[in-house]
């Protein structure tokens, strides 16, 4: 256990490492956050900022040695330099599951190989892949790069009538094609494992996207006792065979067929799990802290039945509207500017459980 | 309304400061500390620290200049100094209400004035004046410098006994002689008060002291109904005769006879007032964040019983402790060293409503 004081690195300053920031300070510890913007959320509630590029070597060699711990909410930092890093400070979630799910590929083929079900994927490297694969799956499909998207960047719905277009468009030629999957809704587990390979799963959420951005998070989900077991049981599979130490996140498809399907993972707090913060006694955020510092895991129970909202682009001009109602709660995450389909904040509203 | 990403000023960098910033970046907005400690508990969780000593009006005035608003943790500024800062940047609690809080014979006199009642006091400033107010106490009393006491700091016992040494050995010769009052417990009662006069009082706790220290807090308290109506009326009366704007604290004494005798008044978040980080959907420090911020008061209700202990000194070696119980939450305050009767952090220990 390392002991109150004990400095918590951060790498990335956005809402994540903020909402980690402020869940270490509560338990007496310090952070410090890397992040290449000057007035990134995180660092405005942390002790230490270091601003610089995440492919700095010299800026991160001094940030981790002076830290006690490393995790990070940024997962697109090379993992050459990050095996450097992990070398003179531990980190967690380890490098090797930072690895896997920074390449949507090499995430999939982790998945398939351990015997849990997605969707079809290609991997697409040149336009003709694109093309054989398209014709494999059908009408049409979704184009993703292997690295660097998030939010909806870095995916396009293809198709055998633009897909030569899309492909000419493209920055990023390493790409997976997945096959297009017209679910019934879309889940996600939060799960959290550590070094003692104790594991945890916060209750099962149900997820609301308009234009690959998360709007929406409900919980408890609509998913009936069977299915909620096997989706719990999923996202502790990857954990394990992972050897995940740290929290992970796993957003799932349930299909119109009933069918569960791995959607994607992330090894970081998730912004399905903000509802943990008002629902739960222990957040993600301070789950992970709990991991990274070696103190036990504590409750998982939740007490609330909640809806999370996201506050994205110019509805944070509406931030008032949330301030009266008794079941509200605000968080506004400090950004400097508002920009369309950024987020900006969000509400979690508290119903008593059903 | 102030808008997110205005800049809150906070007078003092304490736990209290600590707990004040972490609401108000909750609610997207910015913190500006002032503290002559260079690792004070809120600095390290705020955008901007202004590291001087609280009679420094130079700095003093470029902290007011670069906030929207201030507030205070910290008591005992020169009233002359923050009547000019409060010509630059808006105060709340106002500069009047302070100036009688500091000085515990002005806030006995104001509270005796407006008819509420309280242990008989004199003001001493003399070896003379002491030995005549003894006399007309009977055996003992309890001797309080007029400024600057605080966690039983300048607060003595006097008999006629010892009354020539403990007189002797004080530096600060202007004090109030009170009473000594065998009370049968000790409560308190936050009230909030905003621009437009809307008032509310959270539940009144009970507290336990030793050494003049608060060990434990306890909501709800044992007072009967008509008990807890007398104590919300005093305080409610109290805020609204001070003409408060924003948070103050009110300790009152429940006599062995029933009486309801005021013992000190806080216009600021206060210990006895943790407990509603938990307890309550808005904490005492969001709520002054948004009397300060000029926003909706919200809920004042109470969701739990809660017990709030206390952690000092080197009880801070055990903080492991409170780690393993679902219904704890450690709070501990970042402190550079552990210090004998030091605050050092708190825990919070939630039930189901009674």
């Amino acid at each position: 256990m390392k002991p109150p004081g004990s400095v918590l690195g951060i790498i990335g300053g956005g809402q994540l490492g903020r909402m980690i920031a402020i869940a270490a300070s509560r338990l007496g510890y310090k952070t410090h956050i890397y992040d290449p913007e000057k007035y990134c959320p995180a660092s405005q509630v942390s002790n230490y900022f270091t601003c610089s590029s995440y492919t700095k070597k010299k800026d991160l060699l001094k940030f981790v040695r002076s830290c006690d711990v490393i995790t990070y909410e940024f997962e697109n930092i090379p993992i050459e330099i990050l095996k450097e890093l992990s070398a003179i400070t531990p980190i967690s979630p380890s490098v090797e599951v930072l690895s896997v799910s920074q390449d949507r590929y090499k995430e999939k083929e982790f998945i398939n190989s351990i015997g849990i079900r997605l969707a079809k994927y290609y991997l697409i490297s040149s336009l003709e892949d694109l093309e054989i694969a398209l014709n494999k799956i059908g009408s049409f499909g979704l184009l993703k790069t292997r690295r660097l998207g998030y939010d909806g960047k870095g995916q396009f719905k293809v198709s055998k009538k633009n897909f030569l277009k899309i492909w000419k468009d493209l920055r990023e030629k390493e790409c997976v094609l997945e096959e297009w999957i017209d679910f019934k809704c879309e889940v996600s587990a939060i799960v959290v494992r550590n070094s003692k390979k104790n594991i945890q799963v916060y209750d099962i959420s149900e997820n609301k996207h308009k234009n690959g951005i998360l709007r929406e998070t409900m919980v408890p989900s609509s998913l009936n006792k069977k299915k909620l077991s096997l989706v719990k049981k999923t996202a502790i599979k990857i954990a394990e065979k992972i050897d995940l130490i740290g929290l992970l996140a796993v957003e799932m498809f349930i299909t119109k067929e009933g069918e569960v399907l791995v959607n994607e993972i992330a090894p970081r707090p998730h912004n399905t799990g903000h509802w943990t913060i008002e629902g739960c006694n222990i957040s993600q955020f301070e789950k992970l802290v709990r991991v990274t510092m070696g103190l036990p895991l504590g409750s998982i129970k939740r007490n609330y039945d909640v809806k999370m909202i996201n506050i994205i682009g110019e509805e944070f001009y509406k931030w008032k509207k949330y301030l009266s109602k008794s079941n509200y709660f605000l968080h506004l995450y400090g950004k400097e500017r508002v920009k369309d389909n950024r987020k900006m904040g969000h509400v979690s509203v508290i119903y008593p459980k059903k």
